[in-house]
């Protein structure tokens, strides 16, 4: 049986991790691999060894920083009375793309997922309470994915910030824009029902 | 505007250069990353590195090496008379897995396109030649790509063949396994009607 050399083998293992990539698409890219050109080869490898230590989060609020200190807390342009919570660094850049929001942010790291050992201990709500407190934090958005984890996530969050004396709101659920009713599931369309507005 | 660290950039440009792999999709692989334990990158870098030091290749058949010499040419079930000629290491693998053909390989490293500077010089046509004379091949079998470079090779290859007295044959053009007909595009039932056979 023709069979790949043990370390094309590895290879594949370690990009089929990446998601949706499965054994026909890991192959394709380790193919790629092998035709790039030894430099690049090399420049890519380093900046994954250095991946870690190279991307660092601000220490405030959990937000990707370079440098130059925090692109939103040490920004006089925000308004640092407005909070919006979300799980991940990565959810700053669609709200950052709306344009609009001008607050500041607070990375929970994550949502309460007891299963895989995701408790309220596991997730930056210390780091919240004594944010709000020391900003002074006026409104509180709940940014979190609406999926039973963010729902639970959301739900715990706005428990504690009432025994803080804080109002939270979440973002609105219903129809996503440009959507037909003939493609949109049971629950959104619930969802759509019950948060109903005059217009 | 929000914008990713520096860093994170340079890690798209290189994800996106994996086949298929746009902004989107670059970002999701990206933030995975992120996410992976700093062994796992630092072996994933290691491995990166040392790729083109690891893999080698038969200089004999050009075929994936390791260690142990080549599995087709240092393999005395094979059939040492017959030699399949390929474009690329990969494209034993689906040969392989017919479980049919025994002979030998003989990897030509590319396809003639000269726009992207690839000339019979570049590829390893004197290689097989020699192979041809050395090892007494009695059948050649071209196992190239059905494109405009595959058919350019294969003629190619034909000539050259000729010259030294060898008559090869191609791998057969027509409707693939299990398609039906109204999906089947022009060149390929043109090809199956210029092939068809008695059954």
């Amino acid at each position: 049986m023709a069979k790949y050399p043990a370390h094309l083998l590895t290879l594949l293992a370690f990009l089929k991790k990446f998601p949706g990539v499965g054994t026909k698409t890991a192959e394709r890219f380790a193919f790629q691999l092998l035709g790039w050109p030894e430099s690049e080869l090399k420049k890519f490898s380093l900046l994954l060894s250095e991946l870690k230590q190279k991307i660092t989060y601000c220490e405030e609020c959990g937000c990707f920083a370079e440098g130059q200190g925090c692109f939103y807390c040490s920004n006089g342009q925000r308004d640092k009375k407005t909070l919006c919570i979300i799980a991940s660094p990565k959810d700053v850049f669609p709200i950052e793309d709306m344009k609009s929001y001008i607050g500041l942010y607070h990375v929970l790291d994550g949502l309460l997922s007891p299963l895989d050992g995701k408790n309220p201990e596991n997730l930056r709500v210390g780091e919240l309470k004594h944010r709000i407190e020391s900003l002074q934090i006026q409104e509180v958005i709940i940014a979190l994915d609406s999926t039973l984890e963010g729902d639970t996530t959301a739900l715990y969050l706005k428990e504690e910030l009432k025994k803080w004396g804080i109002n939270a709101t979440r973002l609105a659920f219903g129809l996503p824009m440009g959507s037909s009713l003939d493609f949109v599931d049971g629950g959104t369309l619930l969802r759509a029902f019950a948060g109903r507005q005059t217009f």
